[in-house]
């Protein structure tokens, strides 16, 4: 496929840059209006969490959509910041011992390993409860409107019928709940909830933010959908190919623990054709705003072809 | 002290019949809109979590707080069933084996024993979740500005510089991270953190939802705060007195943990003196309300009085 553009690569970059300095100040020691007190000690262990990692692909997602309506600066960059707040717990709870059990995250420890369990329990439930905050504080968006519809949109993408709840379906797939035999239908089920619901909100966060009509709010929904399962075929084949060093963690964890993947029920080539058609999708659900949407169409093929 | 009033005692039950029956639709198998699935082993273990326990002192006050400002039904329901959800989330996680670790919970296994680890810490997860996702809803309060307000006073009375923090600090006071020797200040702070700020706030809700001018917003947040240090300092009190049997739970964990609690530092005499005192204080916070106010004035006797 194509390389990246300089404007996709430059806007990238920026926004990782100045999500990286939000992130920062949200996770200082000092204590904001309204709070009582900031425990040096949750705060580093939070920081551990969410600072100095990965692309920021889901603020980016925010920012750009927001752009592409015309809403630029501290609106889009927060609700993305929350998103991105809202992952990073998901990370720390999903490493935990009783869950996926993992000691490293981006070549870094875990946060149970860095502190211990208690702690990244914490953790990952003040990042939570961090994320509605920032959406719902004024500097976010002065219309309330706005702020309340984007802590609803955050919390169904996140919650029992959402994110949690695919973690919850995905643990069942190791068969820990019983025997675990998940059908193509339950696979996408999974999919769509653990990893997909949270990508599609990153992109309908900007609609909100730039108050866009029905058309418009559900065609950056449908194309964030596209994506969010483009993203989850495309991360099936990179599990079963890569290599340990090149991508920083275990890799063939799901072959390891017994779940099925798209890989495994469509073969190698039915999931390249799946996500070749996934990303005509999402370009399709573009069309109508021309060459503005160059930035969230490079974004596709970026997910696609991420190496980490 | 005096007993409590039939009037009391009606709508304390009443309270928490309709808050069970609230509790109970919203944890329901039925899926919502906008959510994809609900898993149903995720849904029984939520309502394991949520339902069939408790006085349901929260959201009593946050609809009572609300009628003495003349707003009832549907919307100090939710709001009250939002903080309660909150409250029942951070039972979930306290009682984890990295944390408290109880194998009981009101005399019924904990989640994660009922279960196991895992769905525990999702169950905590999404309860946290879905109260946001409630304050959030327009059914909740049709004036957008009032469900976001709602949204950041519970984020932040329950987050890092409230409940979370409270937690922290509480792990820490039992020497886990370094030695721990806890002034009269930390333990009043770690208080205020951990139970007092969502009591606070369970009052303040009421207060927005009734759109309150700041005069009486602050009336009613200095009376939630008061009435949530009583609390803690009725707790501490019943703690080092009240045997197994009488509460259910194991008792004297505090001291059998080497916590500091208020009763070791101001001795049993000087606690109940304490606890008297701020009785009143509560108590002065509504004069400006008269006998409308009278339900929760006798609140605060309920809460210190309380034999579970």
């Amino acid at each position: 496929m194509m390389p990246s553009t300089p404007t996709f690569t430059t806007r990238l970059s920026e926004a990782a840059r100045t999500v990286e300095a939000s992130l920062e100040a949200l996770l200082s020691d000092k204590v904001a209006p309204g709070e009582i007190a900031r425990p040096p000690r949750l705060m580093a262990a939070m920081r551990h969490a969410a600072l100095g990692g990965g692309k920021r692909l889901r603020p980016f997602l925010t920012i750009e959509a927001a752009r592409l309506l015309g809403v630029e600066g501290q609106g889009p960059l927060r609700a993305g910041c929350a998103v991105e707040l809202l992952h990073c717990y998901s990370l720390v709870h999903d490493d935990l011992p009783s869950m996926d059990d993992d000691d490293l995250r981006r070549g870094h420890p875990t946060v149970h390993k860095a502190y211990d369990e208690a702690t990244a329990i914490l953790v990952g439930d003040a990042l939570q409860t961090l994320a509605f905050e920032v959406l719902a504080d004024p500097a976010t968006a002065s219309d309330p409107s706005v702020r309340s519809d984007l802590v609803l949109g955050l919390a169904r993408a996140s919650g029992l019928g959402g994110m949690v709840g695919g973690q919850l379906l995905d643990l069942s797939a190791e068969g820990r709940y019983g025997t675990a035999t998940l059908s193509e239908a339950d696979v996408r089920l999974l999919q769509m909830m653990k990893t997909g619901a949270i990508l599609a909100f990153s992109v309908e966060a900007g609609a909100i933010l730039g108050q866009a009509d029905g058309t418009t709010r559900g065609s950056l929904l449908d194309y964030g959908r596209a994506l969010g399962a483009a993203f989850q075929v495309a991360d099936d084949i990179l599990d079963r190919e890569a290599s340990a060093e090149a991508l920083g963690k275990r890799t063939g964890k799901d072959q390891e623990k017994g779940k099925a993947t798209l890989v495994d029920l469509l073969g190698m080539e039915g999931a390249r054709r799946e996500c070749r058609q996934l990303v005509d999708k999402a370009h399709a659900c573009l069309d109508r705003f021309g060459v503005k949407a160059d930035t969230l169409r490079e974004a596709v093929r970026f997910v696609v072809e991420r190496q980490v």
